[in-house]
């Protein structure tokens, strides 16, 4: 009997796709994934969770839904929530398929999910200050045609938010195309701008991904999808009935209410410490500092596979981003005492 | 300027495509979902939750995954989590593709899941007693190579479990097609069968999924796919690398060692409850009830609607079935006390 191998069957857009790596590297000071560095734990503002296990999640994730759109002041009916902005990535390009078009370097799942479901990408690199090469992203969408267009602004793993004029016009032309355009505000949050809620009435073909994941709750999984109720309506189709489990639901609303001032104080402290963390980067020798609107900043420093290497065995995780630009390394904003660990270590490291 | 609407753009599988009705109704005695009506608190078995939530949860799922390779006495390298069995037939489906096949009437996902990531299925009816069409799907596998075969047994909405022999020599002549046969055991426990894990170390192309969702922890959302490594390497390159909240793993795990003997105990006392709503149900006049070896019953009424709207109006919702199988309603097995209640009202809606 011959044996049966399933990889002699898959689809063939999945033969040549590898897995998100996402392998946990035992470290004692964690600054890789872009988490944040408090601790956040249940009976921190939750004192008994009393739901039923044994029933299915709310369907439509009322409760949730309600308590974010309370704080962006829009209404619960532009918002679908997701486990995580992964899914409705995943959701985004079922429904309204390919091609895709983003810049690059950015988030990996964009072209990872897009290879999962089997569309054509394109990929328009940045240019040397990391801002969008708009004639090319213009011209992109007007020969390929777009379906999905992902803009992830501030964008990682650079760090900076991309010209607003540039996004308004890719969106402008994307309208007439028409592709839909998703910036993805991960994070936002740390950033001076206000980034696109304020232009979601302007265009019908503009969507806003969020997430509490960068805010202090990655472990819960909740990533939101802003836009009109057209465009949510069709993506819903694709949608698993149950995709937010109870608890979630439960606790990220419950966060919503009883620990926002706490995530608000949270944010401040990590955008003072990127500035401080910046700064102090930038004082070593040997160190290329880009600038950063997120809880995470890119450096360049010669032999940074090395460097990276040397870090994890003082016991310190950051990002090797050098496969995707040369010698670049990406640390997240961990707490001042971490962030002061890393720098008295990569001062030794590079013999400072 | 035109106004641009996203259900122009969407893919052509989409268009025919309706969301997965979830609704909820709101109800005194709840009989429509299959879930366990036995309530499950985190205070059960968990005194405190103390993990934290600003971090990503385990990618690899490990220690949920330990537990639940355990009680199944199986490697750990045998399971894959999802968020819900939904999730899976997702990644299967994105994996391996089309067409699927699958006997009906069965559970609704495995041909909305088709069709949202957009390939072909085939449909073969049960015979007039519930069980497969051995031929026609034979048949099917030879003339339609499908990738996927989707076998739920114990069979949502019809309750009985299918021949064992017609499955091994559908999985026997799936294996040359090659096609993969995916036995959906949700509801196995409820069942004196032992399943076809046993089969597996026989059986490359066969996988197995089931849930938490039929035992006790519907809101939880965990899922689980068990087949050979090869198998689930490749439906790992489509998985979303946080698809499993750091609450429910935790959780999870710890409900499999503290609360497992709690869970038996459920299980048992629902077996006990469903031979007992069968008898009962068996007595009242105008009522014909199927065989059932899972926790729900699925019986005939003349003017299912009718009644099924009358046990609404009386508190008590179960699933109308009437648009799948002619005057069909499902139960879900519940507590003593329900059961009863929901014999009652039966009893004089149809006039006994």
């Amino acid at each position: 009997m011959n044996k049966f191998n399933p990889a002699f069957i898959v689809r063939e857009n999945i033969k040549k796709l590898s897995p998100y790596q996402a392998k946990e590297i035992p470290c004692k000071i964690k600054l890789d994934a872009n988490e944040s560095p408090f601790p956040v734990k249940l009976s921190d503002f939750i004192s008994e969770v009393n739901i039923p296990l044994n029933r299915y999640p709310d369907p439509e994730a009322l409760k949730l839904r309600k308590a974010l759109a309370k704080k962006m002041k829009i209404s619960y009916t532009n918002i679908m929530i997701g486990n995580g902005s992964d899914e409705l990535i995943y959701y985004l390009i079922l429904t309204f398929g390919g091609p895709v078009l983003y810049p690059i370097p950015t988030f990996a799942m964009y072209g990872i999910i897009a290879q999962s479901v089997g569309v054509k990408k394109f990929e328009s690199k940045l240019d040397s200050d990391f801002d969008i090469n708009e004639e090319e992203m213009i011209n992109l969408i007007k020969t390929e045609k777009p379906r999905l267009i992902f803009i992830s602004s501030p964008n990682n793993p650079t760090g900076n938010t991309f010209s607003t004029d540039k996004i308004l016009k890719i969106i402008d032309t994307a309208r007439k195309n028409p592709s839909i355009v998703v910036i993805d505000e991960a994070y936002q949050p740390f950033c001076s701008d206000r980034g696109f809620l304020p232009f979601l009435k302007d265009f019908d073909n503009l969507a806003i991904l969020r997430t509490l994941s960068k805010i202090g709750l990655a472990g819960l999984r909740v990533g939101y999808l802003i836009g009109n109720e057209n465009l949510l309506s069709e993506a819903n189709k694709v949608r698993l009935p149950y995709n937010v489990d109870v608890l979630t639901q439960y606790i990220a609303t419950a966060a919503l209410s009883k620990f926002y001032a706490q995530i608000k104080n949270f944010i401040t402290e990590i955008v003072k410490e990127r500035i401080r963390l910046q700064k102090e980067l930038s004082k070593i020798k040997g160190v290329t500092v880009f600038p950063s609107e997120a809880n995470f900043i890119l450096f360049k420093v010669k032999n940074s596979q090395n460097v990276y290497t040397k870090l994890i065995k003082s016991g310190i995780l950051i990002r090797d981003m050098s496969s995707t630009i040369k010698n670049a390394l990406r640390v997240t904003v961990g707490t001042k005492e971490e962030n002061k660990e890393f720098l008295k270590v990569l001062n030794n490291i590079l013999g400072g």
